[in-house]
């Protein structure tokens, strides 16, 4: 069924810019957009259904490129205790940090994880987001993971969102494997990725590669086998320090490499050269209290697509709101407020490998887009918090979130 | 009329800690809580309603206790331009900055200023915020400020809110006081305390005591008016150097001196001696990048109040989500959260003068809380974003936001 929407402005966010249309129109037919332009050259609807969107600014639907938010437990107790004085090694030393996070999930039953990660996911929602990423990585077995990565695909199914699954065993190193890294990412690579890739419950392949993680050897080992099962990769690389995972991904053609505080310009022009996105991750920066910045100008002069998201996880960063990033992409990162939205559109569709179809306003994309009561575009990355979108449209259709189970 | 509230837990924040009280009851009479306790131990209610609270914690109504939310304006195109790389030089130089505000505040009708600035107001009562200031300083002259004050004034009369109006006059120079600032105080003590002050505008006075705003001296001329009008005062003290001002509002037994990063040991003796509550401000720290912290170990030495306030304004702390502050109050001051939430509920009160009827849930008090669904009340502190209040409730009575005209 075919609606024309008017009476807004749209930032449309092609080619990763505002690329703005005054007084625009937007013909949707179905789940699509058909047309999109200034509302004097719309096309005629004879009978079809106008909405009127009373003067607001259209962005397209917000995309969160970078998701943990299936786990079990929280870690509000122990972020707590830290701030009371208790030491990292004696939290670690009873079981704390991600074990806790790990034992939580693998404990937690299916319905429970995603109970929890349904709320997690329409709080984002609410202020916009259209599509999101779930990684794995707090199971860290077959069994687990599986689950994990279950549990993200019900949410597809269950919520007018777009969902996609990062395959993240290459998380941390399970208790069973404590000291044997390499047995684990065998076992990864051996037994986990084909069993669960073909269940069809893997869209991406992700690791972590840090020193306190794992090395670039081992996650190589990862990315060859991602490669063969013609799965994509993705990497966490140079957050706390230097080891070129940026640079690795590059070379596997990776949809991205996340975080990258200690990247360098070499590894910013490998990963121009094969298109990997960087994703900036401000939440767990700002949770961290971290100083070292990732090199946006070198990743500006290299051409390497910016996206932002939430990173949303129990420990670094407990960050339920996207629009929150857009902000600290600007304050902490120094972002413009264009490349800031286009970090989480344009170039964070790209991000998932979502580009042909997600991430701007353009004839034949999705018809996913929001529509604020704004004044200009600036102010979704101005304001610390605000007025939730008057409408937030999902495949042609309004979200009536008052409609949706809890 | 009489109303039980149960299944729920509640901190109280009686004495500025969280004072729990597991499996809770309250028991209001009209605008007032009668009773509370354990559940068990709670009163015969009789034919008295009763609300079930489905197991939520329950804290005392937030408390927003330094905004500047009335204003025209906003400056999101600034903020915009700055970050493309306009210099601070040139947007002066042109009239941006606080200028602008004025210019926009002064233009803006009384009806348009109550419109943006009731839109703000519901943003922060949505999420638990039932009492709030309002500061002028965005007129700086008498007809202007005037209409600030009124448009506070109004606000608490439109909605189910507490408001407090505080008197900034002193907060920058006006054009027509151009090197003129003795004059300017002049005007301020001679002419518009007394008139605002005479038409029960102002519940306190506040002054901003920096190298680029108004001198000690000055600041002390304004606090002599007040003193004499019988009203108490407040001041933006040490923010950006250390002139002192601290211990000047406390000789003047000032409700609160705010920001307060550059304030000294003896600063704080000053305030413990004179009851003066320390408002941080954490948005303005983050928006400003600033690294100079706040000495919240002198302040906790010396046993002085500590407030978290929005300080939401359009410059240099656009923060519509007192929620946020709760999380930057722990991340960048690294308070507690239970002193993040003493900060906007019973030390916020007292920055108000409002200690003896909000900031807490004990009997005799206003009926003011918020029912939250979390498993502790650290999770306040530990999300950035994240589900609104399933309830707020004020006067005793449950806000109806739906019903609310915007
Ligand atoms: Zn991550
Ligand atoms: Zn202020």
């Amino acid at each position: 069924m075919k609606k024309l929407w008017q009476h807004c402005h749209a930032a449309t966010m092609a080619g990763g810019k505002y690329s703005i249309i005054e007084d625009a129109a937007i013909v949707t037919d179905g789940a699509r957009i058909e047309w999109i332009g200034p509302r004097a050259a719309a096309p005629d609807m004879g009978e079809g259904e106008r909405v009127d969107l009373a003067g607001a600014w259209v962005t397209p639907g917000l995309i969160d490129c970078h998701t943990h938010l299936v786990f079990g437990g929280d870690r509000s107790g122990e972020f707590e205790e830290r701030l009371e004085g208790v030491s990292y090694a004696e939290i670690a030393a009873r079981g704390g940090g991600i074990a806790s996070t790990v034992r939580a999930t693998r404990e937690a039953s299916e319905d429970a994880l995603f109970a929890a990660a349904k709320a997690r996911a329409l709080g984002l929602m609410r202020e916009g987001v259209t599509a999101l990423e779930v990684k794995s990585g707090y199971g860290l077995d077959l069994a687990n993971e599986r689950k994990m990565l279950t549990v993200a695909r019900r949410l597809g199914e269950a919520l007018p969102l777009t969902v996609r699954a990062t395959c993240l065993a290459a998380h941390a190193l399970p208790p069973e494997y404590a000291n044997r890294a390499d047995d684990y990412i065998g076992y990864i690579c051996d037994e986990m990725l084909p069993a669960l890739a073909g269940d069809g419950l893997v869209d991406a392949v992700d690791a972590f590669c840090e020193h306190i993680a794992f090395s670039t050897q081992q996650v190589e080992r990862v990315f060859r086998r991602a490669r063969e099962l013609g799965v994509p990769v993705k990497l966490h690389a140079e957050q706390l320090s230097s080891l070129h995972g940026s640079s690795l991904a590059a070379r596997y053609r990776a949809l991205s490499a996340d975080h990258l505080e200690y990247m360098t310009e070499d590894d910013a022009i490998a990963m121009a050269q094969s298109g990997t996105v960087a994703v900036l991750l401000p939440g767990a920066f700002y949770m961290l209290r971290e100083t070292q910045l990732p090199p946006v100008d070198a990743l500006r002069r290299h051409g390497v697509p910016i996206a932002l998201a939430s990173d949303l996880n129990p420990g670094t960063s407990p960050v339920l709101s996207l629009r929150m990033m857009l902000n600290m992409g600007c304050t902490l990162f120094r972002l413009t407020p264009e490349e800031s939205l286009a970090g989480v559109t344009m170039h964070a569709a790209k991000a998932l490998g979502l580009q042909a179809t997600h991430g701007s306003l353009e004839a034949g994309k999705a018809a996913d887009f929001v529509a604020w009561t704004i004044a200009r575009p600036a102010e979704l990355s101005y304001w610390l918090g605000g007025a939730p979108p008057n409408r937030v449209v999902r495949g042609g259709a309004e979200i009536d979130f008052g409609r949706i189970d809890r």
